[in-house]
């Protein structure tokens, strides 16, 4: 039987740690290739680059695996990824592990996870793994266990049509960590504030910053499961149809 | 009474000729302000950013109406329009128009819907309105004219909390459009593809194009009513949650 085939990117940049975790899981499960950017691209969210043309550059960072670090997004990379580098679609498209909670809204702002939506967009079993770890050193090892668990216990029924998985970890050791919870996303948010100076020439500059704040009170949610030492699984959809709230605004336009 | 705070923004750049338009519908409503990012920016879906400090520059461009160009993303310009230069939440924010559908699954690529989406997750009445006619010159005379007749309708009752609005116009003179429908974002997708060329250098480069294609053969969708004829409202949510698979996915991990 062939090896499965398993694209893998991220936001962080193909140098971060997190997504040498990641190669060094996946390698036991299929034949892998890297696409990742070249350069940081934390909050990019569903970017895509359309007004400029994009590069691809070998990389031997990982060894014998084969890998490309591109000039663009995220999604640019999925993209790139299965048309040009692979030119079929990947059996598995894994993104991360990112260095930084991608729970809640955060989904939204996230290259990580917008790589994995992408991803079940074009019909891939999809999956987003982020450590709730900011840091450019984040230990991942309890990480890579619990991805290897996962990977083994479902390889081939591994996602429902349509969907990506949303996979958070919390910063613990892995004997600290309780298990693993399906969940929701909570309904938290950003209360963003900018940082404004004066630069060198007297005119103002923005950076942004805030606290984030979650205002869900329900129990199962992502930010209440890693508050309690699990690691979450969100499944994820890329329709935003508000289909609870149709009947209503029928109603307002009718 | 105090007229309402409209913010205003788009993903075309301040200089487009859609903005111009849905500033003019705007201001005859209440106070209008305009944070517009300095370029276009279409394709950025909901990119922030977060590594580098931006600029707010006050324009004359609209006249009378206080607008300021921002040099990042529309949902920069969202943060920076409430937390710097309004320092309040308007009671609308309005983005686009936009040159070029953003029905279905575009609604995840286009920087005018994520402003909106962005509006909703502060908990401001939001609509992104796009026409279905890329052209830098396109005619948005249809569009001001039923922009004003659905601003005017709802004022009071506009948007049910946590959703915003996705509006489409198709690229049809006024008399020929047949009314305004509430409808489902189509599950159609993109099949990219790669336009590979070769630099000075020697180097190849790689420039992203495809076509739409329209899978979906649901007939309450955005893409079938806009080929009908019809405008379109998708009410559209920031949640991700694929509520519909949770159970499924459940049972994987029991």
């Amino acid at each position: 039987m062939e090896k499965p085939m398993i694209l893998i990117t991220n936001d962080d940049g193909i140098a971060a740690k997190g997504i040498r975790s990641l190669v060094a899981v996946m390698k036991k499960f299929g034949n892998v290739v890297v696409v990742a950017p070249d350069k940081p691209q934390s909050g990019m969210g569903h970017a895509i680059t359309i007004n400029q043309p994009l590069r691809l550059n070998k990389s031997d960072i990982f060894g014998d695996i084969q890998a490309f670090s591109c000039t663009g997004t995220p999604v640019d990379c999925v993209k790139l990824g299965i048309y040009e580098v692979l030119k079929r679609k990947p059996d598995l498209l894994v993104s991360g592990i990112n260095h930084g909670e991608n729970t809640s809204t955060n989904v939204l702002y996230s290259g990580t996870m917008s790589a994995a939506v992408e991803g079940a967009m074009e019909g891939i079993p999809s999956i987003g793994f982020s450590l709730c770890d900011f840091d450019a050193e984040a230990d991942f090892s309890a990480c890579e266990k619990i991805i290897e668990k996962i990977i083994e216990k479902c390889f081939d029924r591994l996602i429902p049509e349509g969907i990506c998985y949303n996979i958070n970890f919390p910063k613990l050791p892995f004997e600290s960590i309780k298990g693993i919870k399906v969940v929701r996303q909570a309904l938290a948010y950003w209360e963003d504030k900018f940082d404004k100076r004066i630069d060198q020439f007297g005119k103002p500059y923005y950076w942004l910053t805030g606290d984030f704040g979650n205002h869900d009170p329900g129990e199962n949610t992502d930010l209440d499961a890693i508050k309690n030492g699990y690691v979450t699984i969100v499944p994820t959809q890329y329709d935003l149809t508000a289909t609870k709230q149709m009947k209503e605004v029928e109603n307002i336009f009718k």
